[in-house]
Order: C-alpha cells, then structure tokens, then sequence
C-alpha cells in the first residue's frame, strides 16, 4: 500500500489593495492530509480530525476529496482508490484559506502519488474546483499560493494568468484571527458593484507600487503601496475593532496591515520576526479585553507551498 | 552669456492598463529649447518655431516660461533673467505629452544653467505647474517620464511618489497620429466617473502583470497583460478607425496596441525596431485611404530623459 503525508500552507488572499488578483503563502498555520492507494477504486474520506464535526465525509460533498476526484477524471486513472484523512491544523472560516490548504494537500498528495503526471502549476484549476464547491466560487487567490508559494498574482482568469512574485527574504506576517464568524458569501454580498474611477485609479497606482516593492525588495514601497480605499472601508466593519488593531500594529513598527481573505483574519507585515511577534501579542491583548478569543500566527512569507512530511 | 540648448522626448501616459499612472518615454519626437541668461531680471519667451502661431509668447501664459518662474521663484533666483526659444520638433495635441516635452526642456535647461539646483526628481512639481497651466490639471504622468526617462509609475499624487521602472532593451515602440483633434479636456470628461468594481479589478490584474513583465523582462507578459476594459472602449470612439488600426498593429507582430495618452495618437509596442517599422507604414497606409494624413515615429524606450544638445 503506497501513502504519503502532505502539508500544506494557509494563505493570505485579497492582499489589501490587491484584491481578487494577489495572494500569499505562510509556513504556518496549515492543514495536512495522509493518503493512501488502496485496491478498491474511487475516493474515499476515511477520517478527519480537528474540524469539530463542521466539515463533510461525503467524498462528493468534502473539497478535497471532491478535487482529487476532479483530478482522476482528467488525468484518466478512474482505477485508483484513495482513502484520504484529513487533519485540519487551523481554523475553519478564518479567512486564511483554510479549504485551500486542505485541497491543495490533497491534490499534491495524489499528484506525488501518482508520480508527478501534473506540474505544480497544473494542478491549479482542480484546487479551483474545490474552492468553488467550498465557497461558491473558483477563485484562485488562495489555491495558487498554497500550491506555488510565495506571493502569486492571478494576471487574469480567462484564459487563468498566474505569475509568482519574488519578495524581500526577511518579510514577515503577524497574523490575528480573532473568534468572531464572518462568512466569505456575506463578505462578498457586503461590497458594492461599482465604484469611482478615482478610487480604482487609487488602487492600481498602490498595486503597481506594491508589485514593484516586492520586485525591487523595497520595504518602505511595499508598506507604503498597502493602502485600500475600496474594499477594505466595507469589509472591516465585520471586524472587531479594525482601526483601532491597525493603529496598534503600525505603532508598533508594521509596515502594513490589512485584512486577510474576506476577513475575520488580519495581518501586519513587517521587516523582522520579533516585530510580528510583538504585534501578534499586542493585538490579542486588545481583543482580550473585548472578551473576543484569537489565534495568533507569526511566520515569514513560505516560497515552497506544500511539503510532502511522512 | 551664458547659453545652452536641450532636447527633452514625447511621452506615452496612460499606458493601456495604466491609466493617470504609467507613463513612458521614446527617443523621437520630442522639443527643443535654446536658453540664454541675460542681464535684465525675468522670464521672456523670445521666439518659438514649429507651433503655427498657436503657442503664446506671454510669459505668464506659456507652460515653458511659467513653469521656469515658478522654478526661479521657488529657488529664490528672481535676480536671474531668462530668454527662452521654443522649437517645437513635435505635434500639438498629438496625445504625445507635447507641452510636457516643452517644459521639461525648459526646467532642465535652467536647473542645468544654475548648476542643478534640484536634482531631477526634484523638478517634477514644477514641470506638474506647467502641465495645470496646458490642460487644466497638474497631472505628471506625461513630464515624470520626460524627466527621468523610461518606464514611470506614479504610485501616488497625495504625497507624490514617483518610482522608475526597469524595461526590456529591445522594447520599441511604434507611434501614429492621425491628424485629428481631440482636445484632453473633452477626452477626459468623456469617460464615466463611475466603474464596475469587476472591470477595475480586471484592470488591475493587468497593471500588476506589466509592472511584472516590465521588471520579469518578459514581452510575452507585458503584451498579454496590456488590456484596457475602462477607458480604451470610450476613448477610441475619437479616433478614426482605432480597433481596425489595432487589428493591423496586431497582425503585424505587435505586442500590444493601446491609445497615447488621450489620443489621438495610438501606439504598438514590439521586440524588434523593424517590426515597429513595418507596424507605422501599414498604419499610415491604412489612414491614407480613410484621407486622413499622419506622422509615424519608431523609437526604443528612452532611458535619459533631458539631454543638452547644445
């Protein structure tokens, strides 16, 4: 019986004033999956851990096994059977692409399995599938990091454009999620369908600046690209105090912060580790005297994407 | 007597995707401006060749000489006086940053008569005065490229941040204006204040990917990614057959085809200066049929800016 243990890594999406098009990776948190070939064909979840009850064993229903299934289909091997366990290793609905990370172990699980009949960069429109099946729509700002590392920018969707960016070697993330619920299908609805040109003007400028900055390994550019007139003023009312986190985590030296997918995560770049990790501290501090619970995360951007770890 | 005479290029703003943001340089066309110092204390415009009568010779009133004064003024040198000649080497309201060359040409010349003052970047909010005085806003994505040469991204106005971008040796550009008028004040006011988040989201997938292509010194990616669903559908209706002119540009091996600035003039980026070349004859060609006369210009991106040529 061949088997295999994958992580993979959560990813931060939406990267304030790249939203829709630019994602990153982190080295941690993230969620793993153990596979096994087994003789009997088709896909099965055998177990999954860490997930409190919330996620489906239906092998149809659950993201990852339904991806894997997508990804037998289209590389012709229907004979295969898999049993897969999932061991979700950070939390549901945080905005850090928790479907992601487990799709994509999944698929690079099978895809090592099986060889490497895909390259990395193949797999991205079966980890989309999942992401559609998860939250109603197949984006790829979170699947394409997890499985490239990095920072990713999706260029386009038709035809699908993803190009990895570099970044300077020390940029870290502080990453917050605090315990409150807010459903990616409502963060969505919450935006409005049209906007100023000036404020989109806004927006590209700062994306074009923040593309450079990671480019030109310019920390200040990069800090100082992070800004969103758009989205960010909407979206940041679902997060407890919002500006009063951010005001904390630039006083103490990040060179940005911002929300994280559709929220209720957020993150604070900065240039050192022992920075992120003196803001994650601050900020828990401050939700805890809101009597909101946090998970805290402090990790330098993952240029790997998933490992294969037994 | 002191005296000396500068050239200072046409600029491409606007590019494509990068609207009000991006702006590029070319070797040809451009201005010239002779300057002498003189006794008598003030700014005098003494001559100006290749205008047709449409410049003003009031000092006040010409970007040249108003954007020297406010130079003088802001450096504390009204003891200084100034005799300006314009030659206009290139079209007015062509789309090709044409008051913009001017200025430069005159900020350049002054700051090099008093032994750089300012350094170059430093002239930029000056030549940005001579541009609110030409089209009634003080935008700089036409003189920032003119002064620094290149690739210029205008991150922000509110600071102003000005970041030079790196670009592939061989990128050509190929340049048409058809004959036509079309005044900035009217092309700008034709297009909508409000825009589709999706649309502006689309847009800035495709700054982010030039940017990218332009540091990755990838053609294929700057090609692909020069795609403007916002203001090219409004902005064409002013120039005489524009999708025609791009289908020719296009099946001709171009990269791209986009609007300059705010047309009329179009342009077609290529890898090889003999592309560029065959793109201009077929274009002009295209334009002699519909009886509308044109000028064709084929340069390399160019990297100086200002130069003195005498």
């Amino acid at each position: 019986m061949k088997s295999i243990k994958v992580f993979a890594p959560a990813t931060v999406a939406n990267v304030v004033c790249g939203y829709d098009v630019l994602g990153f990776a982190v080295n941690a948190p993230g969620d793993e999956v153990t596979m096994n070939l087994v003789d009997k064909p088709g896909v099965r979840i055998s177990k999954i851990t860490g997930d409190d009850g919330r996620l489906p064993l239906d092998a149809s229903r659950n993201t990852v096994s339904a991806s894997v299934q997508h990804y037998l289909d289209h590389v012709k091997r229907n004979d295969v059977g898999v049993e897969i366990e999932l061991h979700k290793k950070m939390p549901i609905g945080s905005g850090l692409g928790s479907s992601s990370a487990s799709t994509v172990a999944g698929l690079f699980a099978i895809n090592t399995l099986l060889d490497d009949l895909l390259t990395v960069k193949e797999l991205v429109p079966f980890a989309m599938k999942g992401e559609e099946l998860a939250c109603g729509y197949g984006h790829a700002d979170n699947v394409a990091p997890a499985l490239l590392g990095g920072f990713v920018l999706i260029r386009s969707y038709n035809p699908l454009d993803i190009i990895k960016l570099p970044h300077p070697d020390n940029l870290h993330a502080a990453i917050v999620f605090p315990e409150v619920d807010v459903p990616t299908r409502d963060a969505r609805q919450m935006i409005r369908s049209k906007v100023f040109l000036k404020d989109a003007v806004t927006q590209w400028g700062n994306i074009a600046g923040l593309v450079s900055g990671l480019f030109m390994k310019d920390y200040d550019l990069i800090g100082r690209s992070m800004t969103d007139v758009l989205v960010e003023p909407t979206r940041s009312i679902l997060i407890p105090d919002f500006y009063k986190l951010k005001e904390i985590a630039l006083a103490e030296g990040a060179l940005s912060f911002g929300i994280s997918g559709s929220g209720p995560s957020v993150f604070a770049f900065t240039k050192e580790e022992e920075t992120a990790a003196k803001i994650v501290a601050k900020l828990q501090q401050h939700l805890n005297k809101l009597n909101i619970g946090s998970q805290t995360y402090v990790s330098a951007v993952n240029n790997q994407g998933p490992k294969v770890i037994g």
